[in-house]
């Protein structure tokens, strides 16, 4: 099992491919989400990621959307108004490599892309609950 | 341990006790969340259902918030614009109770109190993810 530069587990990378940011869009594969997934596969990240599809993150007034999770001792958290520009995906590259670098998913709160530290939905403590 | 009416997993209740509904609360005691996790206590949970004190969910905008958990299967929850009034309570207790009473977490629109269905935050996949 892959292990980041602190020994933790593995990073799962949870993208909303249901999130058509409000717009009218008629075929699936025009979706927002559809194709920040589709940017996030071409971007390159880092070994320990693994990206996945999912359903509905429910964040739907601030999509795209995005969670990251990985083991029993992280946090998990959600992050919203991004989308499928190049911006977007350096954010989420960015931010998903600062939380594969932790052991608990608390990434400081500089070392934070400026967009992650804006448009925190929310988070949930890790499986194993901190004292 | 305990399985519920479909066999699942004990239920884990995560209440934001940091939350301070933006005011100017200067004893720890009297922080809304610490007063809704108080009355959660008090309130009779189903058999299942595990009451945690959590630290700051990052819905400070929306609290107080609770989350929903149970088991690799279910889908997490995390709910808003709460607080420690008996409307509120009743809501949560009767909302986890349903969440109990599912194997993926998934209760029917309709049979979600209606705080609910109007102030879902953000939810997120099961660890075993659906296919």
């Amino acid at each position: 099992m892959y292990k980041g530069e602190t020994g933790g587990e593995p990073v799962d990378l949870l993208i909303c491919t249901k999130c058509k940011m409000g717009l009218p869009v008629e075929d699936e594969a025009d979706r927002p989400g559809v194709k920040l997934h589709a940017a996030l596969r071409q971007a390159g990240l880092p070994d320990g990621v693994r990206l996945h599809a999912v359903e509905c993150l429910s964040n739907c007034d601030h999509g795209c959307s995005v969670a990251l999770r990985g083991g029993p001792k992280r946090w998990t958290y959600v992050y919203g108004n991004l989308d499928a520009q190049e911006a977007s995906v350096e954010t989420i590259v960015e931010g998903v490599t600062r939380y594969l670098d932790t052991e608990n998913g608390l990434v400081p709160w500089r070392e934070r892309p400026v967009h992650f530290r804006k448009n925190c939905i929310a988070r949930i403590p890790p499986l194993e609950l901190p004292e």
